[in-house]
């Protein structure tokens, strides 16, 4: 059976697209039935070469010709962004089409509402390219695990960032540089800002929530931090304790509530994570029978999306075929969790002080800590100084506590006159694989 | 709609499947549409408690209850062995039913045979269970990459053996002590035969090739090693030399001919593969668009092997619920591959010889290896013996060579005066990830 497909968006990713279908067609028909035909491709540009064999008469540069053409069954949206993407999918739904994206940070912003106009269409919205394109995590949670319920979520799924930190630490490269050879390789954007600051890892970790625990994120909730405060100093501090830093993004569920979050992360250098390297990406799931189960392969880039964004039309396209029944309870198997307020997350904590040595200030300073509720692991000063006046590193690592207590005992430690820069504050994850 | 259950064997595996049915149908419901219900569960014994709420008139010690039921939609083989299961999926797909198995001792034996019964009589056999049971990896392949042609295979798949070398790694234990703490820890069957010497490695691996490569493994052409030669000497010796061995099972296709192995191998220790610690199972994928993937998560156990025969149920009530037309050709989307003889494998080698070092042995050793067109990437020597008739360990690696010249040149070397031991030989497998 043949099925009509639409692309919006004819750049690296959709041309990939076109290149995965026509190249392994028949393979796709050989193994499901069904033939995807490419009908209608929309893009501002339709002149430049892409290297492909698309017939000209394909190639429209009005995206109307896809939406409103009676003829397609599944619109591709690859524009990116989430204003002109958002006007894609919700006509492309309301005029009956399923819709494929790659687009996490459309989700992250629009999810709720898109959902809904899907289950009003009862058309389909597919985003297994939109976390760590060479992972097939999506379609892991929703039909490898239909029967289990996942529990914790664990990933590194933003290459750019686990490519700079991969660097600090194999290389001891200073951030800055790593940034810009990561930029000079095509790892990053010329603006790395929403990789850097975490934002794509939220917008990854919140999709992620949404399909393994049926549950909307509540963006203020989230706890967000990036990797532009990462320091050599403590990516070598960290290697001496056994741990490698990598920006984590977690999601976890437990009673009513989830927890989500995106920051720096210490892991054990032996665990599964710790091993993912450069633009690689990771998910780690555990769920109630399954346990711990862990996923890696590319991120991003043109051939890994392509191919996760065909999986979705072989999949709708099957779909399509046999008419399946429209399954709108399908991302809403679980509870409503309610997102937890970030203050309230449990974590251990790594703090590098700089302050001065006199007798008396470390004393000070662990009182600080205990009258938040911070309880200490171990302790290490790093330098001996030769003067008292002369500023020292101080390692602590604690004992679990809330993200309220640690962040007033910091606050405190920072007020103090011995204190003489701001405290570095990191989060340890015990993972156990 | 309810798509009624036959279970065959109610030991571990088929109380766990019975128990994730009970406590989580609903959740399959509400995600599928479809209803899972155990209609007939065979076993010989009947009577023990298996702590499940199952109505009693679902037990019968007859399988044939199940087999020749009409209202079963799908049965579960789990009785093991390869003769009465043989009968048994024999006749559920002739009776017209689907089925879902673990079991890839019987796949590696008769599957041929059994998935032509199932073309003739259109049904489906499901095995994600066959293989790494805690990771979905028959799906990704079948339906995640469905438009993607997968390359090679890399496994760690036998849990038993990953555990033995696991702690000979970690805890320098000696095999033999590793292996009696294994079975204690209920990590290694009473008689572990199949798993210690690389057979349960070799059925699952030709599993994933036909899967992968729709290709019949030619069972005397598989190169096949077991652990039990490993040596905790040579694990220290790997280790110095930035390696560790884990037990590979490896598929690769290249031109029209495939070749499929299982052996100890010395594998980077910063590679992913490395860090796959104890129980663990793993699979690496490379194919054209995705690029290196790699899934992780435990390889036995009820729960679980448990969870993905789930899985499988799920998806074929689906195929039921719709009706969906039967293609035959998805596990032939590819050509059929000729297992390539194993003398014709390519591969770099780690040797172990037990020499006297008289002046001349190591160049004459050299020149042999010369002759049978291997060419040396390093050698150390571990020990300067005291005395001339002292035998002192050699190590060496070689370049890429075939199988068949490495053997040539370790079979004349082995018959020298001079070599107190039998070389140890082992693989070297430069993984890229």
């Amino acid at each position: 059976m043949k099925v009509n497909v639409g692309i919006i968006g004819f750049g690296v990713i959709g041309s990939g697209v076109a290149k995965l279908i026509l190249t392994h067609g028949g393979l796709i028909t050989k193994r499901t039935g069904v033939e995807l035909n490419i009908l209608k491709i929309a893009d501002l540009d339709i002149e430049s070469d892409r290297g492909i064999d698309i017939d000209k008469s394909c190639l429209t540069t009005n995206m109307n010709d896809v939406l409103e053409n009676e003829d397609i069954d599944i619109v591709v949206e690859l524009v990116g962004g989430t204003t002109i993407s958002f006007d894609i999918v919700k006509k492309a739904l309301e005029n009956k089409k399923h819709v494929v994206t790659a687009n996490k940070a459309l989700l992250y912003e629009h999810g709720s509402k898109l959902f809904e106009i899907a289950v009003q269409n009862e058309r389909e919205i597919r985003f297994e390219a939109s976390v760590g394109g060479g992972i097939p995590i999506i379609r892991v949670i929703t039909e490898s695990l239909a029967g289990d319920k996942v529990s914790e979520i664990y990933g590194i799924v933003n290459g750019t960032t686990n490519f700079i930190l991969t660097k600090m630490i194999n290389e001891q490269w200073q951030f800055d540089y790593a940034l810009k050879q990561a930029q000079e390789l095509g790892f990053a954007e010329a603006d790395p800002t929403l990789d850097i600051d975490g934002s794509d890892a939220a917008h990854k970790i919140a999709v992620l929530a949404r399909v393994a625990f049926g549950a909307e994120v509540k963006k203020e909730n989230v706890l967000k931090e990036g990797i532009e405060g990462i320091n050599l100093q403590d990516v070598l501090y960290a290697k001496e304790l056994g741990y490698v830093i990598k920006l984590l993004a977690i999601a976890k569920r437990s009673g009513e509530s989830m927890e989500i979050r995106v920051h720096p992360a210490l892991l054990p250098e032996d665990c599964n994570m710790a091993s993912v390297s450069n633009e690689f990406n990771a998910v780690m799931l555990n769920s109630d029978f399954l346990g711990f189960s862990h996923y890696v392969g590319k991120g991003a880039g043109a051939e890994p999306t392509a191919s996760a964004v065909v999986g979705d039309l072989a999949d709708l396209g099957v779909f399509i075929k046999y008419k399946r029944e429209y399954v709108a309870s399908r991302f809403e198997a679980f509870n409503k969790y309610e997102t937890l307020e970030s203050g309230k997350i449990l974590s251990r904590y790594y703090l590098r002080l700089t302050t001065i040595d006199k007798a008396g200030i470390l004393a000070k300073i662990l009182k600080i800590l205990g009258d938040n509720k911070v309880s200490i692991s171990s302790i290490i000063q790093k330098e001996v100084p030769e003067e008292e006046t002369e500023p020292v590193s101080v390692i602590i690592l604690t004992h679990s506590c809330t993200e309220r207590d640690i962040q007033n005992a910091v606050s405190i430690i920072n007020d103090l006159d011995t204190t003489k820069k701001d405290t570095v504050l990191l989060r340890v994850e015990d993972m156990e694989m």
